[in-house]
């Protein structure tokens, strides 16, 4: 089932027997986004995201419109991803029994918040009681050519937005029972869907893309996996956000495996042409505010290989099912 | 916000609330289905759907298919009440941690089943673990026109599919810890959702329609709002699943109150111009193997009105805040 476009590990197995049980009426199960067949013009992609208190956060480390902001956000990545402009999100939406009402409009004024940052809207939801907060995101958006995680070449470069393992660092920070640094904390409560680099990235012929959720080491398995190709990526140029050298010393591991391994960056992950290069990466910044680096090449062959000075090295991806 | 299109009740406030906090970025709230705006051609219409174990369905009423299957056809019936075909839907599923791959695979299985019957597919989702099963249903649908539950014209009657009362007699049968007859299990686990119905209530003028999933009493009281017209229903009309006969003796209450105080039978209540009669349920009755039945008619007004020999009966609707 190479073609379900998912790389290694259990949460993926699971998708994986899920596909094969369904057969047919699986159409679209294993990318990002699903497009939704139209007529002429823009295609919709869609896509659905949960977020579930004590999974993916916690009461006591966000405020009730993060946890509603944060939950918009990493669905309405996958419309980055996909080059997408969005149009709109549903939240289903699981309240605790001892939430009460003002508590809920704060979750679902994140969640709106959130929508209107790239220029989208609440177009539904539902509701339910329940034992924990939990928050069912579907975003909708259109494309021209909406991109996947297939589609990348041999010889396209890597390239990465943003910086990485911030979220990460914040995470592993509660988890030890301090106080996240600022920057960290941002980014894990209030991550940025990176909607107009995606557009960007796709105007300029993007072959493929993927959003990191998962973290890069497990999602470039999935982008590898999806356009049948070894990407190989050199660990050492992997751009680092500043906040994870502690919490990486503290994990014990070097700050470029721990921000490789970590999920929730949201940042975006793009195959291009090997004609694009520096100078196109610094119109990228100057245009979004954003460092693009390169950190790798397609080549032959199949699965995401790390290295450092040429020697491979064996790397965790982040997943709810381990 | 009259125009939100909901009538009374504690689930209904909280999403008043959210409405007016959120503004204009609330595009959708309060109806069935939102529909996406699009060039030519159908529209797209969607919704979300959540159903949480505890709260929705028991591990110990249903197959794990059944609930599945029960999780999307309830958030397929809203496509129903738009009038609309079904294109797929996306899952987003919650996994206890004590369940295994097979037993997530079956919950997808009754999920895929439930879409396939109505022509669509799995486009999507996603998974989390977490402390219970809860499935987030998105669906996709297309029509022409998309009815909602505004549009109700004075003069026109007010028309249900099926027999209403066996979903509330199958759950009230469990809650006294006893097995519920065949037909009212099966009205609870595997609800049929109306699609065809809807389809061909549109063609034939339906000027606002509306599935009962909170029962028809809240319902009536949704489509009231929604047309800003007065719903008036007369009691002893109301199409009952012989099955209720029991379950509201138990309760103390009149078969037809259960029945319309009752949620979750996912048939659909359509208002149809004053010119549909007889004949035409009877066309109806002859291609979809379903009773369609008039219980009353639209005048100017407001909310829904229960009547039994021209007197008004107070009538609960079902609630999850309640």
């Amino acid at each position: 089932m190479t073609t379900l476009g998912l790389g290694p590990g259990p949460e993926f197995d699971r998708i994986r027997a899920i596909a094969r049980a369904l057969g047919p009426l699986a159409a679209g199960l294993g990318d990002d986004c699903a497009v939704v067949p139209d007529g002429s013009g823009p295609s919709l992609v869609v896509s659905t995201d949960v977020s579930v208190e004590q999974v993916h956060f916690r009461r006591d480390w966000l405020r009730l419109g993060e946890i509603g902001w944060r939950s918009a956000a990493g669905a309405l990545s996958d419309l980055a991803a996909a080059g997408a402009e969005a149009v709109g999100l549903l939240a289903a939406v699981t309240v605790p029994k001892d939430a009460t009402e003002a508590d809920l409009t704060e979750v679902m004024r994140g969640v709106g918040d959130a929508a209107g940052s790239v220029g989208g809207v609440v177009l539904g939801g539902d509701l339910s009681s329940g034992s924990a907060w939990s928050l069912a995101i579907t975003v909708i958006g259109r494309a021209v050519r909406p991109l996947s995680r297939r589609g990348g070449r041999a010889g396209d470069g890597i390239w990465v937005s943003g910086a990485l393992g911030a979220s990460r660092a914040a995470l592993e920070t509660w988890r030890r029972g301090k106080e996240p640094e600022p920057a960290a904390r941002r980014a894990f409560a209030r991550p940025e869907p990176r909607l107009a680099a995606g557009q960007w990235l796709a105007r300029r012929g993007a072959t493929a893309m993927i959003d990191l959720s998962d973290g890069l080491a497990a999602d470039a398995g999935h982008l590898a996996a999806a356009s049948a190709m070894e990407l190989r990526i050199e660990l050492e140029r992997i751009p680092l956000a500043t906040s994870v050298v502690g919490p990486a010393k503290a994990a014990g591991i070097t700050p470029a495996q721990f921000a490789a391994e970590g999920g929730e960056d949201y940042e975006l992950l793009a195959t291009l042409p090997g004609s694009f290069g520096a100078a196109e990466a610094q119109a990228f910044h100057a245009e979004l505010g954003l460092p693009l680096t390169r950190i790798g090449a397609l080549a032959p062959g199949s699965g995401a290989r790390f290295l450092v000075a040429g020697a491979e090295v064996a790397l965790a991806g982040f997943d709810h099912f381990r």
